[in-house]
């Protein structure tokens, strides 16, 4: 290596939405850096609404979440949507899909998106590159799964306004770990179908809850910026303690 | 290796249910079993109703259920219970836990189990020894994943009765390829309780529930035995496709 300043600096350069995230869980050496930075060589920009991965279908790719808003959802048999997830920046987008033989899942940009293609070959040269890595990504995807696991107690065992209250301070609080937003002032892009989607509310009774939220000075959401006023009283409200996001700094160093 | 075909031989004994849930997924090599036979040497015996991992503790173990029924699940606030979902052998138990700082969620034993411990120096050096298996590893994390996603579109978007009919088909599809039960007839421990708390409905609920699926002879469920009397018509009812589970013998050669 001639010059390992120079590759240092592009590499901080290069650092990604993604490498902020899984710094989060792993304290990256330079080596773990330069594998992560393989994931971003084919980038690429989509438009709202444009489908990415489908369910149903056979050899997806997955992609990395470098700019904008997607979600991932299923439809049922009678076309209904259920929204499984929203995709931030450095989130994987359809990880299933490359590892499934058919993907279970559908995944649309709802802003304007860029992402970097990740083929399963790509996964398993950084898997047999860098251990560690391996252990990172495994520790994402059981991230993704706890914010499953937390709608399903949404779904399951709260009421409307708590699963609503409980929805926004995770966002806020994976936003906040990006740079891109405040626990408690962010810019959100989603309407409220999304929002019923993933919630399990029809768009009149999401209307409703957020009237009841702002009514009760908890919080407000217009023109795509959600404001938290007071946020312990709506921890408290949603029962919500951060500890399934585990992401207060490098745990394996 | 003085004596390579009996080691083959001991590792063909060896094999467990982890080993064959892995192999739906990979060709095992040598290599690969020799690291995978490292997760089954701190072997306990639990029994049922013994909790072996702690919801909102620090430093838990993991653990690969090799024989039994167990379930993973949050109590909320307010003392609710939500199943996120039952494990049988082969699958892992709080795999989150040991990459997690604080457990997400709780593990409990309903009948007596057999499991080992798997710590996180356990999983790390596995992936650097063997990097498909992490592969492996993280198909298997996907696995469980696209199954909570299954059961939040049931919460979400499913009748009462498509719930149970999608819920007691995937667990047939999921005793089959361990070659513990069958498609359409199986031993199951699980009580109206558990089923009521991983499906969002009460007891009498689920009581009337299967008294419906019994009427319309499509299943039976007594003594701890199910039954599935029509399995298209089931399947049908339920709007299920066994794609999520990603079974059908190994795509990575």
């Amino acid at each position: 290596m001639r010059h390992p300043f120079l590759l240092k600096a592009a590499l901080l350069i290069l650092q990604s939405a993604l490498t902020r995230k899984l710094s989060a869980f792993v304290s990256l050496v330079d080596d773990d850096l330069e594998t992560l930075a393989r994931f971003h060589q084919r980038r690429r920009t989509f438009m709202p609404g444009h489908e990415l991965v489908h369910e149903g279908e056979k050899r997806q790719s997955a992609f990395v979440l470098a700019e904008g808003w997607a979600c991932s959802f299923k439809i049922l048999p009678d076309g209904e949507r259920q929204i499984v997830d929203f995709q931030i920046p450095g989130d994987f987008l359809g990880l299933r899909s490359i590892l499934f033989r058919t993907s279970d899942h559908s995944v649309q940009a709802i802003t304007r998106i860029e992402a970097s293609e990740v083929l399963s070959s790509d996964l398993l040269n950084a898997f047999a590159d860098a251990p560690r890595l391996a252990t990172a990504v495994l520790w994402a995807a059981s991230r993704d799964e706890a914010m499953v696991v937390e709608r399903l107690c949404s779904l399951g065992r709260r009421s409307a306004e708590e699963r609503m209250a409980h929805f926004l301070l995770e966002l806020g609080a994976r936003l906040n770990i990006l740079g891109i937003g405040d626990l408690t002032d962010f810019a959100c892009p989603l309407t409220q179908y999304h929002l019923g989607d993933a919630l399990g509310l029809t768009a009149v009774h999401v209307n409703r809850v957020l009237r009841r939220l702002r009514e009760d000075n908890l919080l407000t959401m217009r023109n795509g910026q959600v404001t938290i006023l007071d946020l312990e009283r709506l921890k408290g409200l949603a029962g919500f303690d951060a500890n399934y996001l585990d992401q207060d700094g490098p745990l394996l160093r």
